[in-house]
């Protein structure tokens, strides 16, 4: 296969999927349109097979020029016109008038627009299968790998990284699940959408032209009804939102100071253009920009969904690019997530270095609720938070100084502030995101 | 029910749902979201059930002060803080412990927006079952109403205004079923996910305070999962492109020079401030505004979804006001629409006239295909073409250039032009949406 | 030149701009600023000037493989890290370890973005200029054509054409003065932004740097404050916004029933793949799915402003797609838009028709304040308001029912339903639009 | 002043912003243009002094009732209809008609608009002003203050804080510039924007109206070129984007890891509700939400600049609330940004451990490029990661490894690895960014 890759776009997204949103399969998508069209007039009684077989015959992307068809798209305002004149001139006079008949521009594009996004969502599938994987063996792995639980970006309590990969493989999972049941139909309207130059056979067509090419059968054309475009568009945004937050966990697991996670090491990755020490979260990085970049394709699909009468004059002009970026965009973002968690390199002994790092400050509600239990809600936070003042400022640990401000007894203290003890259902709540994963795997 | 209105926000927002949303209304929400915590707790046998009593008897917003707790949410970043603090001097002294206790601010503000959602979301389903239904009366009762369909702006074929009608119908019948399937989680982690401050009753807790407030118990808390969040947003913003869609068609149909149809009327009702003659789409202005506030309104929250690690520092804080918006736009958006078309002011004659204004040009497609039976599909488009050119240049009519130009006779062209005979499924269609949606009412 | 054009990017985007903002261009630009900070060493004294000439003259990039550096940027994150190596590769030995010297990949990819998005601007100020002087034509040359101003798309008071196309006229001129105006400086700041490599030589070879490239000196790098990025996309926004507006408009006028201006006419352009009689506003749909890309585009470079620290991980990786396609769809909207006023076909026949067509309606205000001299505003409103009823209800013509209505003669009503006595300041308010685009132009 | 405030809206903005964009504030401002208007054709003639005095008299927000009035608005679109006859209500008779005379309601509302806007800049701009001396006091107290200059969030090479605080202060600088020479024209057009009703004066009135309120007079009506609302829009976006560039460092220097500096301490400020150990970044939190909540709003205004011919039918309605509620945003963001920065806690002695915490591998591109002079850039950076690494894997200081991986001496490396020098021109950039900020204070 030839590159499809540019300069930027191979950074986040892999080459099956550029090639899957390829100018070039959008042609064969459209192709395949109007090849399954000319079939389902065959099965409708309406073109003899053989003419059909001559017009499938024709539709193959490689004897058109991609760049001549999107020069001649100017003029109408779209690529099909411009295809139909070529695939015309390809089949034999006899079948040419059966050429795109009963269709109108809208009609193949947007059926080539569910086969691209298909095949699309089809590669990413893998992907988020593999990143489910490799979240899932993350939190069995290191169910017991005790790290700072952080909110806000500060130390708030105690969980294990098992608990973290948990939590990224439930949202996973469900964005996953939501991606394989978006509704994919044939779109099949005629030039107003009630398929009138298919006289009486056009519902029978839709049908028929649905099924060659294993789409849905839709209740109607949906020329101006663009639920199809956006509900899979608003899944990929959310899913988008999924894998970036577990790269945004993983840059920051990464910094200098923290270095309990990284990404998978390789000669030259992460690399710097000046700096021979760095190793830089460059795929969580592309997966973060990717992302924002989904979420912002997002809106002329949410925009084009006001679209005027039977056919929408600006609307549906910007879906093309705006999807085919958006598919690279998120399919980019969950390839390169996949990547760096499937080999991300844990250090569980700096998780728990940093975790113990302010001698069980982490621990004060623990002390707190404990205490409280004893001495009552406010007595109990007044003494700890004393206890915490105290050793914030310097020359005593937070154990010798819950010791001066709290009647807790030495063993008592010790027991509280060792943090296995307080994890709380974390264990259960790994099971429960790994019975839903192997459920759904 | 004092108005909880202001200048603005009643141009499209209903009463009822401005109320529903008010911070009064999120002010509530926290207080049953801690009240059910505290019940759950004494269901799990965690504290006596008089406290949890004490406790939920306290919970009336009434007793609060909106301003007081939203100056004070400034010091801690949120208004959990501060209500939890005044909750606390409003229970016995017994049970000012319990207040709160298991929680974290987050816990009670996410639990709090589901049920905000909730509320909103049962007020919008009832104006968009309205709008359903008034979508399937003018469906109904406008099957046979011949009007031009419209592409890009311009006459393409004649459809039936029931058609359209009937494509507003299923767009509307698919997002209503969409919202109608939200789930909407509760939400209870403690301050780091873990439930660690429960102990061993954690999950248990959790489903029980799911079950008195009747929310749905997640796998997992959700903290720095937002999918709770994201997914009915989603929803809604599509819901907001459908109506969009409805609102754009009826403003269009308005036009001085088209006048097929018009917002209903009342005393006042789309008056001008200096013009005595006009009669404005405002409904479908207030709706087309809504929407878009709708469509902008997602963005924070998609962004939002990258929260970082165990409580996000920025990502969740701008769910909370954009939340509020974006369920009163949407909802606006809908209500608007609904009373609109509702009302909608259909004019027969007019759409015929204008559909006929042209002497037949529609249905040039049709007699292209027509003629192409006998003479082949280029031939009969270039004879088609020249007669359209003939027509267009004046002096004659489109039926007299057809005679000229092609072998059709006079009274083959006049079923031609018969625009009635050119209607394809449209009947079946409109059939099919009335169907699905009686299947769903 | 070979085509860059693919199969939907050329409807909107000429195929300048195309090139101007291709990979092959972005590689160019890349090796330019390499070129430069080789040349601004030499002027520095750091490096003798016959090295400087070689590493030069290795700066072509036909002599580089896009799609093989594109590949392997997805190790380092950027193209910039296997550029340098192919650079070092492609230069003599002597001068090999001065490519790059004293860069971070950033310096050069920032430096390449100015170069694109100046090269792109100056691209599309010729469009901005076109579209301007086709607005003042039509300002000036339909002076006198009146027509319906419409306001929430009914009628409302007459207006000019002219009057209309010199409100164009007026925001293109403004958002053409301020594209000009953008700032575009060179960046050059080391690994982090101090200069550290380049000794006490760092800013004078930023500012010789810029000189060589002929962007500006910054104050200080701007790693991570991307005002120099954010501001033009700012400007492009708008710009995109207000040619929107005037396709907006066209399309509007091009309906079949208000048929005022039409698109210009050329073979094939406008055509329907379905419908011999139909021309379509192509190139207003185009400019105005262009402009809605463009504004969304806008999205990931603002969240990108808030970069982590020295260098984003994300933010920035997310403008260089995100700005490609936001100078093709702003650059594609001002294209088309220029294209479609430039040749605009005007029909003053029928603006006045569409005027005309409610028998003086549209001045019912003017009627009204006239009146309002004798009998006070609530009485003439009311008056009026009755006269409109009536003309309404049919069977009688509005002036008929202002006689019955009012105490208004004949002639002084035959003078107030003269529009062209209505028009107020309209042609001062040309007249100053076209000073102000004269002055600039 | 009652408060304003809600339960969340004061979390990032301060009383005075919430009160200058509070609904009373819209009203007032409305009632403020219907002043000037009729001053400004009492100055020209039209209508008698006392006139103009008795509705200016009448012109005050305390007098209407905000709900009842925003009740009203629905029925005819905007809130201008029903207070227009509010205020005619109010006047003696005489005057009655000259109330609203010659304006359209978006005359008023756009003028109010940009009366609310230049309160809103003038209050941000003191603390855009604040922040500006906030870091320029940074810059220069913490000139010599080594740290960690971070890329990707990985230690990259030295810095010191006083540059960072330099970058922060250019940056901010240049927003507020730009915000400070936005343009706010008045709006006076009338019913069609030809200024028809007001006969030979429109422009003389219009002239006069922007005086009494000190807007400047545009070129022409702006009714559909919006700029005057989407440039201050931008403006306000950009300077969002650079407060959440500071507040998002500020965020990453708090982490517990990290710990360099911290928002000011204030009794409740920063704790949380369940953990009396934490100190959250509350006000980077605030700021990063509300500048997310500013980018998301500029949605609406730049999809609204594409507004149908002389009155838009829904781009215009849905500025209102988006214009009030992104004020509010970027203002609020301002504000916490400033009391974060102008408060900050900064800890040098921690920035330099932490600066030294990996042994001087932070400065191995000095290493390399010392080295290269001697033995050539590749055998030199070979060279340097071989000790990288060799340092990495423990149990040896880079120091060492440099010593058995390069022939440099001890005391070379001793000077090599001091950070303090290596800071290129650090110096000389701070002293820059001061200059700037003293020039323009």
């Amino acid at each position: 296969m030839p590159t499809e890759g540019g300069l930027f776009d191979q950074i986040a997204t892999d080459a099956g999927l550029l090639a899957a949103t390829a100018d070039s399969a959008w042609l064969q998508a459209m192709l395949d349109a109007e090849a399954a069209l000319a079939r389902a007039q065959a099965d409708a009684g309406l073109l003899n097979p053989g003419d059909a077989a001559a017009i499938a015959a024709a539709c193959h992307a490689d004897a058109f020029d991609v760049a001549s068809i999107g020069a001649q798209a100017r003029l109408g305002g779209n690529p099909v016109i411009p295809l139909v004149a070529a695939l015309r001139g390809a089949v034999p006079e006899g079948a040419r008038d059966w050429v795109h008949h009963g269709a109108t521009s809208q009609d193949i594009l947007d059926t080539a627009a569910m086969l691209v996004v298909r095949r699309a969502l089809s590669l990413m599938d893998g992907d988020l299968a593999g990143l489910s994987a490799a979240c899932a063996a993350l939190a069995e792995r290191h169910r017991h790998s005790l790290m700072a639980g952080r909110t806000l970006l500060q130390h708030a309590l105690p969980i294990s990284f098992g608990l973290k990969a948990a939590g990224w493989l439930v949202a996973v999972t469900e964005v996953r699940r939501a991606l394989l049941a978006v509704s994919l139909p044939v779109q099949l309207g005629g030039a107003a959408g009630t398929l009138a130059s298919l006289g009486p056979h056009g519902l029978d067509v839709a049908q028929r032209m649905a099924g060659h090419l294993g789409l849905s059968a839709p209740l109607l054309p949906w020329h101006t009804n663009r639920l199809p475009v956006a509900a899979p568009a608003c899944q990929l945004a959310m899913a988008a939102g999924v894998v970036a937050k577990i790269a945004t966990d993983i840059a920051l697991l990464m910094q200098s100071e923290v270095a309990e996670a990284s990404e998978p090491a390789a000669p030259g990755r992460g690399g710097s253009s000046a700096l021979p020490q760095k190793r830089n979260p460059v795929g969580c990085a592309a997966a973060i920009a990717a992302a924002r970049r989904a979420h912002a394709l997002l809106g002329p699909l949410l925009a084009g969904m006001a679209g005027e009468h039977e056919r929408a004059a600006g609307g549906w002009q910007a879906e093309w690019e705006t999807l085919t970026d958006l598919l690279r965009a998120a399919g980019g973002a969950f390839a390169r997530t996949r990547e760096v968690v499937a080999g991300l390199e844990v250090d569980p002994a700096r998780m728990r270095a940093n975790l113990d790092a302010d001698g069980g400050l982490i621990l004060a509600e623990r002390v707190t609720l404990s205490l409280a239990a004893r001495v009552g809600y406010a007595a109990a936070r007044d003494a700890v938070e004393a206890a915490v003042a105290r050793a914030r400022a310097g020359g005593t640990t937070f154990a010798a100084a819950l010791r001066a401000c709290t009647p807790l007894t030495e063993s008592e203290i010790g027991e509280l502030l060792d943090a296995s003890g307080y994890l709380g259902a974390s264990g259960a709540m790994i099971d429960r995101a790994l019975a839903a994963f192997h459920q759904g795997a």
